[in-house]
């Protein structure tokens, strides 16, 4: 059975700080027989370099094997993209751990939380055998944004939506909600909403010596966050950022 | 400035899993000069045995002042005996800190997140003077939930609203949702929707020796959860559930 994966685990490990990660994902990193790395692309390097010190954090022992992410096909459409880039992503990973003739639990570092917004689930659905897949939860963008913030991500029994920019300038203010949550936003489309009576909670980097962040009325804010984001964009030479939205008459709830 | 409250610390600590805590809420626990924590009620004995390990996991020195839980008035509309309950529960933090004549960082242990549906940080608004308050992240349930079943959050780039189980009761299916989250719901709410299309993911004592789990079609699925979660909460006296509801167009995208 050298070189097949029967067991793969995908361990959350936060969104920027180390100290994100839980007992239990330093434990399963200690535990597992290989790690797969994506290797350092030319942006993102922090996001890279966040998996390292961990790895050093954990005083793990168990080889890395990192691998380049393959360039995903502009010319395709969106589904069809997506599913070559993880189909290819999946034969990465067979060929890597193959290759390494090793056997054991093979452990992949996830940013934040594997089930939201990730694709390492979806990529793992594709192994042939089919492995044992466990999943370590991890501190997700939105809790580093709401413990920033120190406010409660919903009002009181209130419901939450969580969305992206896409579907936020496609689809407006979801009905009837009073919190919205949105994440994969490079075009701050809070600025295609009317703001009237909306809260923004704004972060950038989050969990990172890099933080930024900006609250107030949409109305007053909307066009601050924009600057303040394309200003921090320039300086770092890349951004990640999410926010919270509230109907305004909700906030004291 | 002895037996006044400037740092109050809500750190969030998982949903049953001990393993759950970060390495800053370790940190923190063990950085904290005093720990106010919930006396154990005669229910969910379980849920204040959790802070007990923890604390003793981090081999926290600070001194711990245990306080009972005021008992809210049923005589009351909903609204107002919140408020009231909060009221009372500031009252008795500000007095325990007052009579323990420390200073410094006082913490509160958080089940989960302290975002999510949890009254700790509205309690807090309400001390006087306001102390600055640290919110530490913690793995919510329904991270434990999917990480249970190592499912993904979301649907591809899709959303998902977050509710309790009244409001699903007495809103029906979110407009537009293809995934629902669901917690706070002793009624099992699910059962009030047209089961038709529908994927639930259910899970009890998530993180816990005790965890339960169950998935299916909802039209097959929704009995047999219903009677599993009574037998569940008979054999141990208690019962904490969430689950997620997926259109079953959108399971496998
Ligand atoms: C592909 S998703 C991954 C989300 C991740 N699995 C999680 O649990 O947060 C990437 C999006 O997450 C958000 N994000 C991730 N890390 C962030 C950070 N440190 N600060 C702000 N936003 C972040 C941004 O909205 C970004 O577009
Ligand atoms: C008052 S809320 C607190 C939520 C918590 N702050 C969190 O982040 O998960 C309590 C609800 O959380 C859910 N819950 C908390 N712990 C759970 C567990 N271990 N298993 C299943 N559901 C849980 C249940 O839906 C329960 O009604």
């Amino acid at each position: 059975m050298d070189g097949v994966v029967t067991d793969l685990w995908l361990i959350g490990i936060g969104t920027g700080n180390p100290r994100h990660a839980t007992l239990e994902a330093v434990q399963a990193i200690r535990n597992a027989a290989l790690i797969l790395l994506p290797r350092k692309g030319r942006d993102k390097a922090d996001l890279a370099d966040l998996r390292h010190t961990i790895l050093r954090n954990c005083d793990s022992t168990a080889p890395i094997i990192e691998f380049d992410m393959p360039v995903r096909d502009d010319t395709l459409p969106y589904l069809q993209r997506v599913t070559k880039w993880h189909d290819e992503i999946a034969t990465i990973w067979a060929t890597a751990i193959k290759q390494s003739g090793l056997s054991g639990p093979v452990a992949l570092l996830v940013w934040g939380d594997p089930g939201l917004y990730d694709s390492t689930l979806r990529i793992a659905a594709r192994l042939q055998p089919a492995p044992r897949v466990r999943v370590v939860p991890g501190i997700t963008a939105l809790q580093a944004l709401t413990a920033a913030h120190a406010i409660p991500f919903n009002t009181l029994n209130g419901a939450v939506t969580i969305t992206t920019g896409r579907r936020l300038r496609d689809h407006g203010w979801p009905k009837g909600a009073d919190t919205v949550a949105v994440m994969l936003d490079s075009q701050c489309s809070f600025r295609d909403l009317p703001p009237d009576g909306l809260h923004i909670w704004w972060g950038a980097f989050l969990g990172m010596p890099e933080q930024v962040l900006a609250a107030g009325p949409l109305a007053t804010f909307a066009q601050p966050i924009v600057d303040l984001r394309a200003t921090s964009r320039l300086r770092h030479g890349w951004i990640m950022d999410s926010y919270i939205l509230r109907r305004q008459d909700m906030t004291t709830a």
